[in-house]
């Protein structure tokens, strides 16, 4: 290892080593912690179901720019009066993959599965206290079956609840199930965990949530400098630019929110890959103003449990008012409103960023106008 | 906001506070720090083009198992002598879109660039130091044309710096081509910007790297607990199931370590969801051993610039032995291996997490033996 | 328009123009007929649960080889002792979409429909005979609110029967909902009608049938010159090429005989554009022998209703045995072993068609010796 | 085989069977021939760089109403002075590949085969007189090596001759190149060949052609009973709806009018799969008329080889006036002509059939007036 005595320092602080026993739990092979800055976005107004009132959200971040480009965003939001959030559906799933001799004996097992259905729910919930088991669907590919368990996780992220759920259910099926695999795995892969899926849209992950709000025409021109015809031309754009580069859903830049999200508010940050799937869409509505709405189907995001509970995370989770017990909905309301707010942001940036009269200012040697929203445009970050 | 006085320390805490103005221009509305712990998964043998030695790697997360996980491959991948890398191409892209009146125009418009793409390199590479343009590639959609600019940036991720020379290359067009544009932007989400994309195995985002490792069999038999045949039929049945659920490329988990190592090294850890898409390959060789590939397109690295300045992230970059000027490739390799150690980990975990004997053990009111396997399986983590 | 009496003759022959009533319900502007030569591939023995013995399976194809791959791959099964074929489930879905003023509204709107499926389906059955309505699922983007009906449709294609269903649900809808929309569509293009989609792992299209056939080794190298463990090689490979291609599954040519086979019994040979997405798999069974499985989700086809009552194609559907009512079932299953078929051939063909030993033909001038392998090879195809 | 001496007369009538050796080159096992009926559509002006003129398209389907759809959009394209179109790029792939022993093999063979493009060039355009190698890519994963030629055709669709040309790069490679593979395969279905695949968008296969036209306000009234506004409102409806369902690209139902294109006019049938994907785009112009465009990149057509010179099909192509040498050009530009007037009709369709005062009709016992559009709507077909 080839760092000084005074970088380590950065690392493994006074402070960290004197409380290192509060990691334990979460960390193996511990060094000490890497400190990421947070700035706060808002107030981000936000009225849903479970999320109600003025949020400063906490963004964990070191790319410049990204909390100013959310917290304007925010700002607007809140400006109009709040975003609308709702909660459409919750669930996380796991998929144990059976390999068999023949299709014949893959049929009849499905068919035993299926038939076994209250005896699987006892099993999977007798590990678990929020855990409940709540569908299972059934995928044969040759002579190969994937059984996708769903289930609810109360307020807890919930991944590592239902693989044990699944395992105690997969056990049961070895001992009873008088169809033999010939092998089998607890997760085929098929559930969508830690990647991008195209299925996002069948099922939920996590939480299914969907924001939105009506920004008054005078509100994007005087506050984002640009106008909502424009703003929807580069939704337009970027939407079929998306889909030509082959991305899932349509979307601009979750990603960034997210993560800063995730990473200040101890949840899993490699969710990060999944959640940041969804659909963004801007219009025109009847009285000149910006309608824009987000859909997220796959907030995997918990209150308690994953690294809700170290210090740092909690506090930052009180910021929010949302730390502990039946917060976890609520939770994921905002996520989907902060990414609103960075979906308007952007594009605002990137629609106000024009090349018109570039030539004129050109000529007289004058900086282009738009240098600051070129700040706040992709990329949002300071790197060299 | 809600936080009470004492939460607020475990964020704003005295050092922090001292140091405020470290993070200046990383962070805006500045409250102080979130700690994520981080653990030390190695050493990890690389031997890269880049990249060769031993490696420590730094890990910052709160998911428990994912740095014994990791830790675990890492150590196989070096007792079989390490991995191979190679850096495949190196690039970032942007995309600004332009919308004429007519297909006409559009494909005027597209011929006039073509010609123009000396003057091009000329504007972009006056405004950075250490960015190239290499490439101009074309994408018309209707009376809509989309230019793809590729650049090399150093050892810097460079998002930043590809937005300002290519806002510059915009201006230029603007005011020089004769065919003018309806509207336009200077990225209109064809690069892949944050988000998983299809195109990645057709071009390159960041850098793209290869890493390879053949473990012997008893190896694989004395440390993961498996044979190499079943993790190939895992991987087979893992592939197909990924395919079905509609993700891009062939993976597990690399989101889980390199988030992680995202987070700990100061890099953008929204790029993760850019990131975490690749290829996983495992064969049985020709004497019985394993074969296990990754390969991944679009690690979007740095190792100046961004949050690498940042005294707990410079500090992370020196335990690898990769801070500063000429270390970007060699971390690119770096990210390529930990992905290959956390494929092998975790394929061998549920390789070896069989339910076969299940029956037994139930009947004898046994706790499974497997585990430990599952504690480093999928959810990685820690919650309830 | 430019042609010449003699080759009017051969759209508008003697024999077309004095049937021409019996087209009338097929086709619009009627000028006379295209003629396509049909092949015969088999025998395919199927040992299915609908589809059982062997069958001669009629082949309208322009490409020349194309019939020979698919009866080379058939006359393999057979000797096989023939494939085993599962239908695993079927319906056809249809999709309106209906959007709101707000997701308040949306989610209402939700709300009661999920109430009223007990009227939705009295209102759907009463337009048609053969046509059952099975589910109802949601998906809500925003305030927009798509409504997924699936339906049983019988020994019918069954494509516009579920039109007309849903188009009565949603006038039932727009008559008794107090929800009102601001616009709505009877399709809001979320089915897949006519395209690729990955949710067709999710969900059924038409017929979902599963097909397997294991091949003793001594067969492979008699019949196919190649090795079980070479086909395997190539599987692997061309599946990762597929992925990396951006494909949906995992899958050779089945749109050559599909397309074929569509176009001789007369389906709507649009179909397909979804029908040639599916999962193939081969592998290396324990005695040595190749196992190999293809899986279609999206079997659109039927034995009455469209084109299937014309003379030709009619007595293509007897040429199967397979015309008329309670026949569908068995024509998907007969679609699945076939798909298998050329799958196995085209494979074969690649595998065989090394390059090995070039060196040496070339040094003596011969002709390669895979040039017959070539033939059946990829684009199947005479073109120049 | 079951059919009766009657139907046997309908495929093996007296005319197929005096002229059998005319399609000797296309078809093995001949039997007979499949009538299928063609009907046109048109007159469909397009203003093209090779198509120019107004165009009567064959179209050869079963399905009830989509001739009557397509020439509905037809008509009214001519009425508004034409389409304009544009053939953007034009090529033909075929992807071998290549296992080695270990990615440093794979990454010398690599630079080995970019320093003998010369000699591949040579050695593939030994093999035929009109294709022309253009460019070579390389993908690598792993240890396995896909190197992608770009082939240019001619007026063939070339996917015959592109495999022979790149068999013999292959063998010439086999014999000259130090770095010796393990295995290879002259297609490694990385070229997209009779498949949907995301890469289209960045590369093209076959043609790239778009096409666009204005339709003014009154005509999309008078004539598709609907309004721009709302042909718009279903465009963005359809296509986030297409997104969701994980489908590539955005469009409708391209696949129903190239299909009976193909069909009549000799084309490959199975190429379907992939021509008909590509993106489709609605906006109101300035002026309150109807922008309309659609983009296929995958449009593999040819004039001369294949099913071309059979009789009939020769004849279709004599009637769209595109027969023999120097056509290819155009017939794609055509193709895409009609993909969109396809949608246009489609789309105005289901815009028209509102659901909008149903309950007045359904009061007053009255059949839906939508009851036409719906003739025309998706599943354009006649299936009971």
């Amino acid at each position: 290892m080839h760092h000084t005595e005074d970088s380590r320092g950065a690392v493994a602080d006074g402070a960290t080593l004197a409380g290192h026993e509060r990691f334990a739990k979460n960390i193996e092979n511990f060094i000490g912690t890497v400190k990421v800055p947070v700035g706060l976005a808002g107030p981000l107004r936000v009225n849903g179901l479970s999320a109600q009132g003025d949020y400063y959200v906490p963004l964990a971040t070191t790319e410049a720019a990204l909390v100013a480009s959310y917290h304007r965003g925010a700002c607007v939001i809140t400006l109009a009066g709040g975003c609308t959030t709702l909660l459409l559906s919750e669930g996380v799933s796991r998929a144990p993959a059976f390999a068999f001799k023949s299709l014949v004996d893959a049929g009849n097992f499905v068919v035993w599965c299926l038939a076994n259905m209250d005896a699987f729910r006892s099993v999977a919930e007798a590990t678990t206290r929020h855990g409940k088991l709540k569908d299972l669907r059934v995928n044969v590919e040759g002579n190969h079956v994937y059984l996708i368990f769903d289930y609810s996780t109360g307020d807890a992220a919930g991944q590592n609840m239902v693989t044990i759920a699944t395992q105690a259910v997969c056990e049961h099926i070895a001992a009873e199930c008088p169809v033999k695999s010939e092998y089998a795995f607890v997760e085929g892969n098929l559930s969508g965990d830690k990647k991008a899926s195209a299925q996002s849209f069948q099922n939920v992950r996590g939480k299914k949530v969907a924001a939105e709000v009506r920004l008054p025409r005078r509100l994007v021109e005087r506050h984002l400098h640009t106008t909502p015809e424009r703003m929807v031309d580069y939704w337009r754009m970027s939407a079929l630019g998306g889909v030509m580069s082959g991305t899932i859903g349509v979307q601009g830049h979750y990603a960034n929110g997210l993560a800063a999200l995730f990473i200040a508010c101890g949840q899993d940050a490699a969710c990060v890959s999944e959640a940041a799937v969804g659909m963004t869409r801007f219009e025109v509505g009847t009285e000149g103003e910006l309608y824009a709405a987000v859909t997220l189907p796959n907030l995997i995001v918990g209150t308690v449990g994953g690294g809700t509970g170290l210090p740092s995370q909690r506090a930052c989770l009180e910021v929010l008012g949302l730390a502990g017990e039946g917060k976890a909905r609520a939770l994921a309301e905002v996520c989907a409103a902060l990414a609103l707010a960075g979906e308007i942001s952007i594009i605002a940036a990137l629609s106000a960023g024009q090349f018109a009269g570039a030539h004129e200012r050109l000529a007289r040697g004058k900086k282009p106008a738009v240098a600051h929203e070129v700040a706040v445009g992709p990329g949002e970050g300071g790197r060299a």
